[in-house]
């Protein structure tokens, strides 16, 4: 399964940057690194395209042996000795912010983790997913993006597409604002309730939706004018993404406390964003309707 | 004690926001509000002005019962019970981000804490400090900045300079980059090593040393001439300032967490900022000077 999982992120990864590479016309800047403790990984960053202002795909292999704090944690309620301190985990993670405030930003990740030799019940399992960030409401764009998806779960007795919708309006909930990150997708952790074969398909399925969940979205938005304000609007949604990913995003923050490679972890960032003391939208406006959704998760799914 | 501080903080804040508005050619924007559990605050905020970006100082008196996670962690060790589980806190707060680039941000904070009726040893401290953050670094503003604080410390037996300000460089750290946040200044916390009234005398001369510690350094730095190379650096230093600020700091963390205003809280947060993959300076660059004295503090005291 190591293999597999390894072989598949690797794949995607090219997949993706290739489509990325022939729409932003840039070629991506690559960082092949090395992890103190064990592994690495290979990242790729496009900037100063025609159509992203940032966009990263990571994909990294690590292993090492937990620490007593992290063996705590995911031991299950397990006391960790020995062998089963050793961890393995790869995965791919990918955050794309294009220039038009038309076009929403997208993040995506897909891994798989092991103690020991990921033979004991509980000891391995699959987590992921992939959710959408606009700044404003084309629902059009929500519903394809969750369709998508949707049929990647529907095709797996393991997945549970409501489930996993809901987990992830629940997970990318920036509580202090009262609103989620964007209009959701799908999230999943600890997936281990069938064979490993039959978590594998499916992570890969759906690592495998991500660009036609995607790309058409961007297609229809890319180009579409838009306005001084609306852009100032876009940088302002910019800031709660990262408000987001600093204070409760936990990818973010166990790479920052266990001596992760840094500019590979806040890749995730934005390259520019705003905050205004007291920013107000009007009432009905485009905005307001944004604020709507992120205030009140809606389905997505029409039947 | 009370009505003293607060008598203090809100004269202070109306000497600092009448000069800060005399600088900015720009009235502050008022926002009085009140807090559901007890008390209220007054905060300003300077926008759209000729010197600041975004500047606001605000001042809070709050009153309430510590929650039982609270009191654990302020109790001392002892277990709080009936109204040794009242609080009262007050405190001015004031985070200036100047337009130009040569010209640095500026921190500070002063506050009195008590529970219950503030009579038993340990039950009453203050807290505050005072510190430099500039993009591009300038020795004889981080001396100047530092001297003025010295010398209030100097006149009171309770403070200790350079146990404050080494403390402000270990606080203000930003861990996974290896960075302070700035040139740092004074830092203290759970001050009662002497009489309320002395300890009173000490954070009153800090806090009437803001503007002579602050405003010479401004004068001299607000009109220098810069370039879009410059101001874009700034901003990279404006996105640490996020990052420390959102990561790290107690008092935000603090107020996200426990229903504060949020906007009052995140007042402290750049108009805007940014993240670049893999930024580097050229050695021996006005950047790299500036990023050496973030990884090594320096002493800023002539004798």
């Amino acid at each position: 399964m190591r293999q597999s999982m390894i072989d598949m992120v690797h794949q995607i990864q090219d997949e993706i940057c290739e489509a990325l590479r022939s729409i932003d016309g840039v070629e991506y800047r690559q960082d092949e690194w090395t992890r103190e403790e064990g592994g690495g990984g290979r990242s790729r960053v496009f900037s100063g395209g025609e159509v992203f202002e940032k966009a990263g795909v990571n994909v990294s292999v690590v292993h090492g042996t937990l620490s007593p704090q992290a063996a705590q944690s995911m031991g299950g309620g397990h006391e960790l000795q020995g062998k089963d301190l050793d961890f393995f985990a790869t995965g791919i993670s990918l955050v794309l912010h294009p220039h038009n405030p038309m076009a929403p930003t997208v993040h995506a990740n897909y891994r798989y983790f092991e103690r020991g030799e990921g033979k004991k019940d509980g000891s391995w399992w699959f987590g992921g997913g992939a959710d959408l960030t606009p700044s404003y409401l084309f629902e059009d764009d929500a519903q394809h993006f969750h369709d998508v998806h949707k049929k990647a779960c529907d095709l797996h007795a393991v997945a549970d597409y409501s489930a996993f919708k809901k987990w992830c309006d629940e997970y990318f909930h920036i509580k202090h604002r009262g609103e989620r990150r964007g209009l959701g997708g799908i999230f999943f952790d600890d997936l281990n309730g069938a064979s490993k074969t039959e978590c594998f398909e499916f992570v890969r399925d759906c690592a495998r939706s991500f660009l036609p969940s995607y790309l058409p979205v961007l297609e229809r938005r890319k180009d579409l004018p838009f306005t001084e304000q609306q852009k100032q609007w876009q940088q302002l949604r910019r800031g709660r993404y990262v408000e987001f990913n600093l204070v409760y995003d936990r990818g973010t923050k166990f790479g920052l406390t266990t001596n992760g490679r840094i500019e590979s972890i806040l890749m995730s960032l934005p390259l520019t964003s705003r905050w205004e003391y007291c920013h107000e939208v009007a009432e009905g406006s485009e905005e307001d309707l944004l604020l709507d959704v992120l205030r009140e998760p809606r389905d997505w799914i029409i039947e």
